[in-house]
């Protein structure tokens, strides 16, 4: 059984494995009202990927915690949409990086509003300085293990909207809190999800539904020269809560804005 | 300013950005009374990369914590030695993963009793399955992401006190928790502190405690075959609460155990 933790009435014991080493995982989900954006899919993402790290939680106890998040905070948002954010961690104690057996999880569950529409036209982007390493088998997961996203999230300033990622072979794999989908004349592109951090829900749903238009997607690793190519029609910032996001210049150089994405993946149309 | 949070009577804001991205430090230090094993190289490697993270803080005021912390713990733990836990995080809130300017960083301290003492004859240890990759913005500090050597250490059974970690190029690395240093025909051995993911304080002292005895210590990438083959005349553990831990059987086969280096290198003839 898991222990609920409610963020404005508590938070997680003095030593949870969460802050000493970032052992768990969480969820941002874009609220309006009751209802939540790909909300299913982010409950299976977190059952599934804490059962790869050896977490155990199930659908139905996600679901309850999610559905009292609700009842607890939907009213306050008003009109507002809100971002309801879950973090679960291995649970309190172990010796040392080993966990002991047993073990109750915690999940704390917090709220908090919406971050600033990006502008329609598109946003700036750079390239980040701070290098992406993906263990292959912790790939995908959004742990908590995130100091490379901060460390690169610190050089995020105006008009910047979002920094992108290389691995070490020089590779684009994704922004600080985006995954990277790119048009070109020859279909849509992007990251495969073994080079990933962060495997976007975002992303898993644009792809799904790309491909059920008809669409051609194929995923490879993506060159600098994909994005600054004439053959690239269009870069676009994937994130759940954003949304998809068009940028229009990237390290100084303009890049063509297609919206028609966005109105395919509207987050607002995707709520359950 | 730091705030310091004793963990035997709060714990960390729900906002944290320790338990939310591993968005910190932490120094485990061995202690014996008011004194500590190497104490003032712990505090300045804190300091040191808490820097490289962007977290303000000095050495003044962690060695104020420290002087607090033994002033409530030491006396408890009598003629036992004790173990003492500073975690330094940026403190609470940012968007995101971006930190807001001039943030509070969060000191949690709390105390612990000393592990079991591994046996003087050696102990056993194997091959990690899980590998261990390394960001080269982030090699040797000992952060919040520890993820990595968790999903290591799920799997240390009896009668294995240490899973040994290797990079994806196939290179041992380190322990979960300790750094190895191999005693070779040529001289002694060790991995650079650029492929490490901590640079552990009792490894840093006893390569300069071996340099000032006359020996030749090369730190240069180690192979299975360093440490399997005859050439081998021991492998050591290290670790600044353990101290040096020599292994007497690797995955099976046995390797010769040379006592002499823990005369040298023993943790509480390194207390201050």
């Amino acid at each position: 059984m898991i222990n609920r933790i409610w963020a404005d009435e508590a938070s997680l014991p003095a030593n949870d494995r969460g802050a000493a080493y970032g052992d768990g995982l969480f969820e941002t989900i874009r609220m309006a009202g009751r209802k939540g954006v790909l909300l299913s899919r982010h409950i299976e993402r977190m059952v599934s990927d804490a059962h790869r790290l050896g977490i155990s939680v199930s659908r139905h106890e996600l679901d309850a915690a999610v559905a009292q998040a609700i009842e607890r905070w939907s009213s306050d948002a008003g009109d507002q949409g809100w971002v309801l954010k879950l973090t679960l961690t291995r649970g309190a104690g172990g010796r040392g990086y080993r966990p002991s057996a047993g073990m109750a999880p915690n999940l704390l569950i917090s709220s908090a509003g919406l971050p600033p529409e990006p502008p329609a036209g598109g946003v700036d982007a750079d390239f980040s300085r701070v290098p992406l390493t993906v263990n292959p088998l912790l790939s995908g997961i959004k742990s908590l293990n995130r100091l490379e996203q901060v460390m690169a999230a610190r050089e995020l300033h105006e008009p910047l909207f979002e920094l992108i990622m290389s691995n070490p072979e020089g590779h684009l794999v994704e922004g600080t809190r985006t995954n990277l989908l790119i048009k070109s004349r020859d279909g849509w592109l992007t990251p495969p999800v073994r080079d990933l951090a962060v495997a976007g829900i975002m992303r898993q749903w644009t792809l799904e539904r790309l491909r059920e238009l008809g669409n051609v997607v194929q995923e490879r690793s993506v060159e600098v020269g994909d994005v600054l190519s004439e053959a690239c029609e269009g870069l676009f910032l994937l994130n759940s809560v954003l949304g998809v996001v068009p940028v229009c210049n990237l390290a100084g150089h303009d890049l063509p804005v297609d919206p028609g994405l966005a109105t395919i993946c509207h987050p607002l149309e995707l709520l359950e």
